[in-house]
């Protein structure tokens, strides 16, 4: 031993750098290695902080917008390995989603925008469902920006399963954001533009452009679909099941209650005798439910991110904005030359000021149930007067064009940053909320909105640096982390005392910042990620388009600042991410026979022709499909289900046919259902697109289309 | 010193864990670390050799197949952080590849087949361009199997330059590999099928189900484009550019040589006279060019992956194939119920051996420009029997069910694994050309094609594990490693001796594997990859479908096989992957105006109105469009040219008209220009979709349509 360690520091010393004691051979390769490659000590530790050897887990998930790509990216923390990217608006044939496949296309043809198919969204803020204001790792929802969509994605299979177009903006950015049980889903208008669908010459701005921030009501217990057990069970005790069915689909589309529905067609006595039943074979999931849902009417500011109060602030929420100046590059004031004047960004931005949105939502939420609203485009709207006579609707000034309008787990502060002022502001809600009761306002904007005065609501501003943008919560109390565009840093602060702590250097330009749980009631501190928007020189070329490039900075109390990671974003543009405990989350690894109507049992395979409609039920399992040989003709509609009879985790069949355009995943359990049209005579063969066994490639079969 | 010294070795000693001997802190740190994550000394090593603290760059990149998203993964080695996904056959809004931008919409047009639109495919082999018999770092190629199509990317922009449609299969497995001047693509049928589109019953399968192989002749200098200089400078001296536009595009399409339809148009003189300055501005490409391109007929076995001959066996290619027991369920054989009889995949593996199909591709070239070929769908077939006849095609049993053919090197042997025989064999080519030059055959097949003797071709034959698939080859001459499907295992084996060396556990079921430029004439060895087929339990949940899991294995020389790190795949099913020295890559980091016809100079921006056709002339910079409002009517044909005229790298602008399904990303010097429709009236906000500046939320504008 002692031999050993004398000839093992004699190197050390002499090379001066990092090797094991114990180990010989280790201490060696390691030296060799760090020496090669140039790493130095704080590089071996960052390395030891991040590396994951075969199969250990991650501590916490990310899930990020993936911004133009229409997805959401997620990804594991330490390692700052991706995943998976799920798809939501964007088509995508690894999962199945939008060719062919049933289930997603019904969900990308509910994203249809006045009859349009939109086949792609600019994700911008993913919210995690939560409850009492923590990430409960139920649901995850994410806004389309270019497309005012919001989607619902369950966690237990990683899928998206619902998408609800806004019926009344034209552009959107700030959502989604969550109240603190997910009572509501907050999605808020960005570029003004008229609620109707009509053309509004820009002279009438003022008049007739609205911004608004819209409150989608969700239901974690919408009752999506019966089994065919529970439909049999139904129709034995006489409740007619083909209404149920359609009742159950405008459940699914949140059309009205289905017990409601229920008691118009069967009658009330019929309706209880018989609930128990409807519902015991019911399956009940989380879905955004329309009916229920309303919109705040809002002054043509562009409305921008948002944040619901928790704990001393529940039931209110503060919406940033930009461009209070109405600016429109002169346009309505008589100019109507796009050159004579200043540059739209100029305009927008000429102010000091602009107005934190403040809404008591729980008093929009009774004006709501009142009836106080209008319908537009089906949709409800509270008008700006009545939420004002309602003392409901409050506007703030904040430093010029903010971004991050981030509430402190207590409820108490919320933090915003004009990214064109150095300073950051806490305000206090304690003494907003004091003004608001005693009606103590310094004015009104031109829509007869109170404003409440600046100073009076701060706790305090501080100095934080140049372009801060989003602040994000530290377990330790009182301390926060704000990103600095301009100076391509990250802050670190105490907003309770009002000063600057430290900052590290990133690279380059970070937008949002994530700290883990940075945004629930109990922040775990830990980690931060640095959302930056440039990557120029960090990783190797890879044409004029780079990668994004999100920076893992080691945040553990008690260690100062450490950058250990770069991660390339290979795919997409992330906004805004929320990190969770990994073992909150709760995936299935397969499906269950009950989830699918059409389950096909091994045995059962066979065709059924009724007309020009052909209906396949088939099985796949390693390495097989069943039926193998299918003759149609051209013009048959062709329905075709297949289950993938295998229990094994991971043991996943894929299914195209040839030159149809249709692709799909079939995972374990699943049942998927097929449609498209035999429309070009021929000889196509069908395979298993998913490499499952040694016999993959055997896995095949002919789809014979004669003339 | 001394005193920490001892303290440090006291420490070390008590916990047994690796810690520095220099910089007390990081030795605690590291020690802590070690200990609270469960990291052995030999984690730590691993750790050491493949992070990159932030800018270090990485020594190799890989090109891998998407699978079923239809895209190329680019990914760095050895930090296995994905670098970029490249649109190939599947719409991506990030890369505004499919979204309404021409260029891109262009591309996507020419994969219909037979008129049928096909927005995905199934990639599984990448091919880099090579110069003698090594990667040059110019163009990727990459196949669908699905719809059997091959495409080009152009590794200076990472971009889809072409694709083209296959002809006459139905099915494509074994696409794409290239000769060693990348003369030609090779692209090999998989599932048999009539070349033309009509319907033939299964019952003629052997009659009139055809396999081939296709071999697309590859361009580097196609004449794609001229810039409007050349064309006015052309103008001037008197050619005819109305002319030569339409024949650029022709050219571009492959239909015909540029300058021989320059000459068919003005006369050789003319046309001799002005070729200087036609080429002198003119933009050259590499393109595949279809109508020099040619395929070989081959029986109704299906071909799967190919290999071409190099160096010793340069002018040769070599093709496995499966299913030679040409099982097809018993149709043909008067049965047709699908229930009486084997499965699929048991009959096409009952015989012990299938073919290796061996193409003297310079004697079909000979047969090619002799003229002596029937044209089937507008394309080339040279027919078996005048391949016969020209003793240019030939088979050669290889183990049942063959996965890889791979070539040696020197060129001189190939090494082929049959899945379902534990035997890997190892063909000695001088042996190979011996047999065919003597005319020495041991048989023929049912179509006439000479059958080698096995036992004759063969060098050796190693038992090296159940499930053996591909093999690539080290720097260590002898020294190859072949993947072990069913055992889960790489092993490590002497192909020149013929003894297993040893082997190493993969987490599971291995597919293909690479090693670092393992396909070329000179091998780095350094690094392998093992692309599994299952993931399983490497990962934290993600539902259902799991990611795709890359294992990179340390084989540096003299070192033992050494697992470092598992990366997950987020999207798609790699399937082969090839990785080159990064230094290899010369990408550009912005466009050069001389690109595009439409290129905006700031000050020049406008909108122009023909009829219903509206076009607008507009730039990009931050952060600001020009022209900002644009009023149109309903039923006007929209055509946008925007510039980017940024010069710094990474200063990307995205584009979206919201609402109209259009995305863009428009790069540094880059003139996207966008085709649409205002087909609904409204008002609908434009604006930057890629995070450009402090003021990018106000690089926004109006698009009015007017009823």
């Amino acid at each position: 031993m002692l031999r050993m360690l004398v000839k093992v520091i004699r190197t050390a010393v002499a090379a001066g750098v990092a090797l094991t004691v114990a180990g010989g051979v280790y201490a060696q390769s390691l030296q060799e290695v760090m020496k090669e490659r140039g790493l130095s000590e704080k590089d071996l530790l960052a390395a030891a902080k991040t590396y994951h050897p075969s199969g250990l887990k991650d501590e916490y998930v990310v899930f990020s917008s993936g911004g133009q790509s229409g997805h959401v990216i997620v990804y594991g923390v330490p390692s700052m390995r991706i995943l998976k990217y799920i798809a939501v608006f964007t088509p995508e044939p690894w999962q199945g989603y939008g060719y062919g496949e049933v289930e997603s296309m019904e969900i990308l043809e509910q994203g249809r925008i006045n009859g349009k198919e939109i086949l792609w969204g600019d994700t911008h803020h993913p919210a995690l469902s939560e409850t009492k204001g923590d990430y409960d790792g139920q649901y995850l929802f994410i806004n389309d920006k270019a497309n005012p969509r919001v989607a619902v994605i369950d966690l237990k299979t990683f899928e998206t399963k619902q998408i609800v177009p806004n019926p009344l903006f034209k552009s959107e950015h700030g959502g989604t954001f969550v109240t603190p049980n997910t009572e509501y889903i907050i999605e808020a208008a960005q570029y003004p533009a008229p609620f109707g669908n009509e053309y509004v010459s820009l002279d009438e701005f003022e008049q007739k452009y609205r911004g608004g921030v819209t409150y989608w009501k969700f239901d974690r217990n919408a009752l999506v679909s019966l089994t065919s057990k529970a439909l049999r069970r139904l129709k034995k005790k006489g409740v007619p099941t083909k209404n149920l069915k359609k009742l159950l689909n405008e459940e699914f589309n949140g059309k009205n209650s289905f017990m409601a529905a229920v008691v118009a067609k069967i009658g009330a006595d019929a309706a209880k005798k018989h609930q128990k039943n409807i519902f015991k074979y019911a399956s009940k999931q989380g879905r955004i439910v329309p009916d229920k849902s309303f919109t705040v009417e809002m002054p043509p500011y562009m409305q921008d991110v948002s944040d619901a109060g928790k704990a001393l602030s529940d039931g209110w929420s503060f919406t940033n904005s930009v461009n209070t100046e109405l600016y429109i590059g002169g346009y309505g004031k008589g100019n109507t030359k796009w050159k004579d004047r200043l540059a739209y960004e100029a305009g927008m931005s000429s102010k000091d000021t602009d107005y934190m949105h403040i809404v008591n939502w729980k008093a929009a939420e009774k004006l709501f149930k009142s009836g106080k609203f209008d319908i537009v485009n089906g949709h409800a709207v509270l008008r700006m007067k009545d939420m004002i006579a309602a003392n409901a609707l409050f506007l703030l000034p904040e430093a010029k064009s903010p971004h991050g309008a981030d509430v402190s787990p207590d409820g108490r502060y919320i933090i915003v940053s004009g990214k064109l002022d150095t300073h950051t502001t806490v305000y206090d809600f304690e003494k907003i909320k004091a003004m608001v009761d005693k009606k103590d306002f310094a004015g009104k904007d031109p829509w007869g909105i109170p404003i409440l005065d600046m100073k009076k609501a701060m706790h305090t501003q501080v100095n934080v640096g140049l372009g801060p943008l989003h602040t994000q919560y530290d377990k330790e109390k009182g301390v926060v982390y704000t990103s600095l565009y301009v100076d391509s840093q990250v802050v670190r602060w105490d907003y309770l005392k009002g000063k600057v702590l430290n900052k590290i250097p990133i690279h380059y330009n970070i937008g949002h910042l994530l700290t883990a749980e940075g945004d629930t009631v109990e922040p775990d501190g830990k980690y931060l990620i640095a959302l930056n928007k440039l990557a120029i020189d960090r990783f190797t070329g890879v044409g004029p388009l780079h990668p994004q490039n999100h920076q893992l900075i080691d945040i553990t109390a008690g260690r100062s600042m450490q950058l250990l990671y770069d991660m390339p974003l290979p795919l997409g543009e992330p906004h805004y991410a929320q990190m969770i405990k990994a073992d909150k989350l709760k995936p299935v690894i397969r499906f269950s026979k009950k989830d699918f109507k059409h389950y096909v049992r091994a045995g059962q395979e066979r065709v059924e022709r009724n007309g020009n409609k052909v209906t396949i039920y088939g099985t796949a399992i390693r390495s097989h499909f069943s039926p193998e040989v299918i003759e149609v003709k051209v013009g048959d509609e062709i329905t075709w289900h297949i289950t993938n009879v295998e229990r094994a985790q991971d043991q996943v069949h894929g299914f195209t046919v040839d030159n149809h355009n249709v692709h799909g995943s079939i995972e374990p359990g699943e049942t998927a259902t097929f449609k498209f049209v035999a429309d070009k005579e021929g000889v196509y063969p069908f395979y298993c697109t998913e490499f499952c066994s040694a016999l993959h490639l055997e896995m095949t079969g002919y789809f014979l289309v004669k003339p």
